[in-house]
């Protein structure tokens, strides 16, 4: 199989120095030659851990796809539009497979994509796409492929993930943590597509489409990054028994699906929340098995090239599945849930510290059918006009129940900023 | 796919009320018509929640290989030689592709009935032989197969994880537990193939062929069971910061395999550790990976066959990988690691409460190299002679050597018991 690499960057780099350097582990695994025939990088004389010989270079990453010398284009330049979709599109009408890891790119045209390289006999991968190291997108597609569906969940960005485990264990606030996550690479010098929760629902929006056989719906996902959450939300979190995670969650209501990428409470030595650092994890639900958590790198050279490289002895090996699982023409559009979801939710307030006011706050809630679970209390101020912070879990209630509910507490006098709520992550 | 089921034990009925039940989702997801055409059982008149109309019965299980009217036998039948063994035979020379849950049937017999399975152009499919309802054999031989992998541990029997965690939530010895997992049905009236480590065994033999290429080498495996585990074993590893769990691990020393399936102190909030009850768990490392772990129900009717669904359905898609990943015929024979490998070890020594016998013990440990980690005493008998338990932790030291001291310290006047040794789990 010749290989063609777009993208040289620390993963291409790396898939290019295993394929090279470790020839014949993968040749034997693939059960055929698998050969680096031709790259595209922006700067062909940067030394990147392997011999340029007998390679071709392209200043343009397009024309790889016209080579004859290819039969296979891994794409890793990145983005949505621009090269690399071109570079995708062409490789599939020219008779390539592609494997990409652009988890924006499979969201918004993944699949249009896989249309066109089922009609032509190719293959479209993308497990680097999803979980990084984590064989995800095989588990769910293949793995559990037996099973109806019920629930995928996930802490699928290792950046906020570093950062929300980092703000844990050091009792450090969000800014902090995150200008050393930027100092160390784990995040980006504009940190807003990780912190705001959109790369999780790329992915999410994926595991979604392959789990319930729905065209990807990245609109569709309700998002909330983690940048409100402050170290006292992480302390008393953790007071009351729980971790705070980013979770993405795609579940199945009869024939609705409900997407949601939000910080979330989850209980303290439950598996997500043994989830560190930049690590992610894939829960999945479905019958009849119940469920399987993976925990791995979600992201890295060696993370991401480790996958990259199992689909291409896939394709080598004739065992490729199909992106979704099923035909891309047979996904069905999904139908976002109109259900009122129900939940535990966790409640922030500052708010003056005088008598009454935790009866005025509780009379709200209780005025919306949310009822107090447990409460806690930071500060005092001798009722002298201080504010304190209050802390309140609810037992189950509404979303728009809550929503109504946050409204009317906010607009409470001894209120004074704007309430923190989160979701507490249902028991499995 | 016409599909015949040797055993309709619980495992068996729940395959076929899922091909029956479900049979639109699980023909969509194979991409063609999924019949169970015949089955195979002891009494066929019990009602075992599906309807038996329009589908064959045979007395004789191996009569489903040689039936026109099936294409993929599923063996459900168990033990490794007899009915099964020549079930499986039968099928592949007859042109039908195999799916079996049958591990030590797949540990004895695997690599040459896989081979002839090759030679036939016919698939032998196990998934559902090891760790349950975890695609951990598809995760390791595709998901991973860019990787070499250099270790795979795993917690593979869940009689023993449910015996062990229970031991430690409720401080009850072995045997009590042993009985109640017996009346529960999680372990069976002779429990020795699970307790001793067998199955366990017959499991990592399996993924140690799959992960380095080897035929399978349960004979090679150094195995320990869990009944000389006890209540004072778990709490004092508890005290000490660990869980105590059976482990499976294998691992590569250059051209050497090392296996060994024993009983084994994990950190606590380590991830083997969190693995509770009947759970299993399955954990890769490799390069360029790093590692990954998968957590799931180990057994149970659905887990299974959501494992036995996934075989049948990637036959059926047209991309079912060989069983050991490469072909059958190219696995190499496992060198058995002669190194001496090194450890930290637990040990629980009962002896006399005297001056001096701790300044025994641990010049006995020093003469052999093992230099002593920490240290926990239970009881004090004022010097006069009653017996009192010593739990050492140690550093690094050779398994030889470890096994020396021990035996020289049970020599020792004042040590009245067989001293209990566990190894502790290397921080990954």
């Amino acid at each position: 199989m010749k290989i063609a690499i777009a993208g040289l960057g620390t993963v291409g780099a790396e898939v290019a120095c295993q394929l090279i350097h470790h020839h014949s582990t993968i040749t034997s695994r693939a059960g055929t030659e698998m050969t680096v025939t031709a790259v595209s990088a922006r700067n062909p004389d940067r030394d990147r851990g392997f011999s340029m010989d007998g390679i071709a270079f392209e200043q343009d990453p397009v024309a790889l796809a016209a080579r004859d010398d290819v039969d296979v284009v891994v794409e890793l330049i990145g983005g949505d539009e621009g090269p690399a979709l071109e570079l995708i599109e062409a490789a599939l009408t020219a008779g390539k497979s592609v494997v990409t890891a652009n988890k924006a790119l499979l969201a918004k045209h993944g699949a249009r994509l896989a249309a066109l390289a089922e009609a032509n006999n190719l293959h479209l991968m993308g497990e680097a796409s999803v979980a990084g190291g984590i064989p995800s997108l095989k588990m769910l597609r293949e793995g559990l492929a037996g099973n109806r569906i019920s629930r995928i969940s996930g802490i699928l960005n290792g950046t906020c993930n570093y950062i929300l485990s980092t703000m844990e264990t050091t009792g450090r606030g969000f800014d902090d943590v995150l200008a050393e996550a930027q100092d160390l690479g784990y995040a980006e010098a504009d940190p807003s597509f990780d912190v705001d929760g959109i790369d999780a629902a790329h992915k999410l929006a994926l595991l979604g489409a392959i789990g319930f056989g729905t065209t990807p719906d990245f609109g569709g996902i309700s998002i909330s990054g983690i940048r409100s959450v402050s170290a006292l939300d992480i302390s008393f979190a953790e007071q009351m028994g729980y971790a705070i995670r980013l979770l993405a969650i795609v579940e199945k209501h009869d024939d609705q699906v409900m997407s949601t990428v939000q910080p979330t409470l989850v209980p303290l030595g439950s598996g997500l929340a043994n989830v560190d650092g930049p690590l992610n994890a894939v829960e999945v639900h479905g019958e009849p098995l119940g469920s399987v958590i993976a925990m791995g790198p979600g992201a890295g050279a060696g993370a991401t090239a480790s996958a990259v490289l199992a689909d291409m002895i896939d394709i080598a090996a004739g065992r490729a599945a199909l992106f979704f699982g099923g035909p891309a023409k047979d996904l069905t559009a999904p139908v976002k849930a109109a259900i009122d979801h129900s939940s535990c939710y966790y409640l922030r307030l500052t708010v003056v510290d005088r008598p009454g006011v935790l009866a005025e706050i509780t009379t709200v809630l209780s005025e919306h059918g949310a009822s107090v679970d447990s409460m806690l209390q930071q500060g005092h101020g001798d009722d002298n006009g201080d504010t304190v912070e209050i802390v309140l879990t609810t037992h189950d209630v509404n979303s728009s129940s809550m929503t109504d509910a946050i409204t009317a507490i906010h607009a409470l006098d001894a209120v004074t900023e704007t309430p923190t709520a989160m979701v507490i992550a249902a028991s499995s």
